[in-house]
């Protein structure tokens, strides 16, 4: 099994007392609708990170559903957020024994202090907990260099002008065979991977691997493409619990044609556990 | 290429004028509200198939929405539909240059004729045909033998007891090397593939897309599981309008665990394209 990334120290975050817990909080008004505060901190070149903001509504439909953990999620993002203020509205579609469906939109404000929807989601919900134990995942943790071979954004030049809040947010350190792209010489392979975690050393959870999804650079850029690569729509599985450690996400593009692509996520816990999986479809500037 | 299964006959259904575009045909009661009656044409024993319950739904949607193609449609399946009158309720959650998102719901009745939801749907629309002609697809077409040496219900006793209606709906022909289910000596892979088509020689379109994905035999059956495998949730993603003649449909399972599975598939055209892509999340009984 891969070594954790170094030993727990006196200061490191726990599960519901960390950036990415305050960062993601939301608060109940009322019922079906939950104030929150899109924070600056999880932005690259401005924008919200897609899969912070999916944490926010998951967050806001774990209160909402009787049930605790994500099971399937999908976000359809609609305009781009912003940090600052912002609404979560809420609906429980069914409620049944072992699983609940609930959709929810994230509004912000126009100048005129009207909701604009930014995103909305359909999802259902169980209990991570109560599930069998029975493992026959046929699919093999991605093959990836220790994580002290790996490199994030702290260990060399920023290869994205203007720089990014969320990198002073994660531990991402990059597999050097998906890192041609920040040296100017990008693989052509439409490959992503990296060793993740939070920053502060918080564990991961089922809200947080909706993070880690879409946190990762594009794999567009190892295909050699520029330029921004928004999330029409992503698809999260959440299947099991993670365990303590860092994570490992292996992404894959196969699809890129007609001015799309898809991204397919998979996320690995220390215990070699295919603990989600996701696939989004995005739109790229082709030439 | 593949060829076609046959030459086309005098008879061959049209896309628009076939039994499938009949059965999925809704009509417009108001504004986002349309009509429907499934039908038992088809159900596998007994249960109508999630794929063309999708298909009802596109097509609703895709009159509602300014743009015509699904691009990415995501279902949640709440409770389970019978054949019988059905209602769509759809709403236009944004419309933009490119791409409209929307939602779309439908209901039986129970009886005191109160509306009982089965599905609901969000989804993104967009043109196909504006799409630029740009193809970067790494993925290949699945490795399978020639129709004329697959193999499909009408070909040997029937493995599903009771049968099934849409069996007579379809032309499928399963590869060999993933029908031992069906003769008692499951491969242990969860792989399914089959040539795909409609029985009355109708063409693939976009929305058929939405059946062909959901219509195949479940991977479970070749991991040696029995029983239902109902859906949870199904996302599919639309890439490219198809061409006539046969699809040849690719199915793969690689986490089995806790008590579900995902089923991801893949859809080829005669051309040779990716034309669909799609993931669900269905439940097992294990043991």
């Amino acid at each position: 099994m891969p070594e954790a990334a170094s030993a727990p120290s006196p200061s490191r975050a726990l599960i519901g007392d960390s950036e990415f817990d305050r960062d993601t909080a939301v608060t109940r008004r009322g019922p079906g609708a939950y104030d929150t505060d899109l924070s600056a901190g999880w932005t690259i070149l401005g924008a919200v990170n897609g899969g912070y903001l999916l944490a926010v509504l998951g967050r806001a439909l774990a209160d909402t559903l009787p049930h605790p953990d994500p099971f399937s999620v999908t976000a359809h993002y609609l305009t781009a957020s912003r940090p600052g203020p912002a609404v979560v509205r809420t609906e429980t579609v069914r409620t049944g024994r072992t699983l609940s469906t609930g959709q929810a939109s994230l509004f912000q404000y126009d100048d005129e202090g009207n909701e604009v929807e930014r995103i909305r989601v359909l999802a259902s919900y169980g209990d991570l907990a109560t599930l069998p134990d029975d493992v026959r995942t046929t699919a093999t943790p991605p093959a990836m260099p220790p994580l002290e071979q790996c490199f994030g954004p702290e260990d060399g030049p920023s290869p994205v002008e203007g720089g990014s809040a969320i990198a002073g947010r994660l531990m991402l350190k990059l597999d050097p065979a998906t890192l041609g792209w920040a040296l100017g010489t990008p693989s052509g392979n439409g490959e992503m991977r990296a060793w993740f975690g939070l920053a502060d050393g918080r564990d991961a959870d089922p809200l947080s691997l909706l993070l880690a999804v879409d946190a990762l650079p594009p794999t567009a850029f190892e295909l050699g493409l520029k330029g921004w690569v928004p999330t029409v729509e992503l698809t999260v599985h959440v299947r099991h619990r993670p365990a303590p450690g860092p994570l490992r996400v292996s992404i894959t593009t196969r699809n890129l044609a007609g001015g799309f692509l898809e991204e397919d996520a998979e996320v690995w816990d220390s215990a070699d556990r295919l603990v989600a999986q996701s696939r989004q479809l995005a739109r790229v500037r082709l030439g």
